[in-house]
């Protein structure tokens, strides 16, 4: 069960990008969270497609999201690794991240995203993100 | 739908691990493979686990015979990159590995792979592995 | 030997950022590229640090310009992959990338790119990053 | 300034590798190891070349030798992720591996790792490895 919902969430997200373009925090589900980015005309690149650093900016994002839906507001988690395979051109559509933890441990959290585009159902891009998690919190063992 | 099933898939394989330790084929399934790899004394580790590199073997075992389940016996397929998070420790236990093809392209095929104990739910290790193809294949455009 | 140098990459790369915020080429040498970012008040992190993301797309940034480097204006490269692992807290300085080309192929390039903060020794970020190359280019055997 | 020399790493090396096939410590210097691996008949694989779990067993290897030589024989040291390109094509040749330590922290050190054949340049596989280090070792902050 998680421990902020979608709401919660929202509001650490959005203190978290004061400049805007924040992304949207969907729906949180057991160890799942679903968070979309709205896109607009600045993010298009040539060919009429979005930029690969919105989707590792979301990837990374949707990560930390999932994480903080399960151990509460500890904000000083930080990215240690990101992967991610670019899979498919997106269209300039919204994008929508499907993110779930994998591993909660003491001192680390992995996560698994997958990206779409907003009502289509080939994943355009596939990420493994990696936190490190601050000393106090309390999670598995390892 | 598939083009090979498991019981071509493990004829390719036994052929390519001529001297034992070869993993099995337990199904092809629309685009996963599940493969595994029986666990025996001599792959166990100090602490009663069994080795990092038997599952990043079998990662990339699972990914090529989910390719080829999908384009059929391209035996010159190559890694072209692994990357793996390992989760949890494993028991003593046989290594099952589920592999799904995220994308086929006519160049590149990405394939996520999980890797389980028999019979426990947990991800012990998750990874994403690229193969590239040959040029003859014909696959999706790019 | 590099193609393009620094003032012709200069000129793809302020193309490609019409928005403002464009990295600096600042030399190109055998198969290296050194870009950097500057950095103002609105990339900072609460704790006075630079943002992840910001280090992913100078990553990325570097690695094309790598290639371009060596290849010529192929403009259609795309990220097919990339891996990094962030090692240490950005100071609120300028950051420099080293990109250095690994494999040029006829159908793939990896780059491995250093990221710093400016004056710095200790390297801040570390990435491995593929792009696939279009058909028409000339390079190495595979 | 390294804590362990070749011969203290070897002696850990060929016991965790009790049934043969061990890699072998060739160098220690700052941050730096040179780790080989004898390579047989038996490694081959169609076409000549040798098998590609040899080589990330073989970056897994290095880095926790590199990790062990700057921290000492902190044995229970666990491979969290791997993450490595395959660039090129190995010849049956021994395979020679040079892992330097980008990061000693408290909790994780990352290791980058390049792999050659001996006696050539090129840079055969290129991998960057994280360790998880156990609480009682004394690193550096996080």
């Amino acid at each position: 069960v998680a421990t902020l919902d979608a709401t919660e969430l929202q509001a650490i997200l959005s203190a978290a990008f004061p400049d805007g373009d924040v992304p949207v925090v969907e729906e949180v589900s057991g160890s799942t969270v679903v968070v979309s980015q709205p896109i607009s005309a600045r993010h298009e690149r040539p060919g009429g497609t979005v930029s690969g650093p919105i989707m590792m900016m979301l990837a990374d994002t949707t990560a930390w999201m999932a994480i903080l839906a399960q151990v509460g507001p500890v904000l000083l988690a930080v990215t240690t690794s990101l992967h991610i395979d670019f899979l498919r051109k997106p269209d300039m559509a919204d994008l929508v991240a499907r993110g779930t933890v994998l591993k909660l441990g003491r001192k680390l959290a992995v996560v698994d995203v997958s990206i779409y585009s907003r009502g289509r159902g080939d994943v355009l891009a596939k990420a493994q993100v990696t936190y490190a998690l601050p000393s106090s919190h309390a999670g598995d063992a390892s």
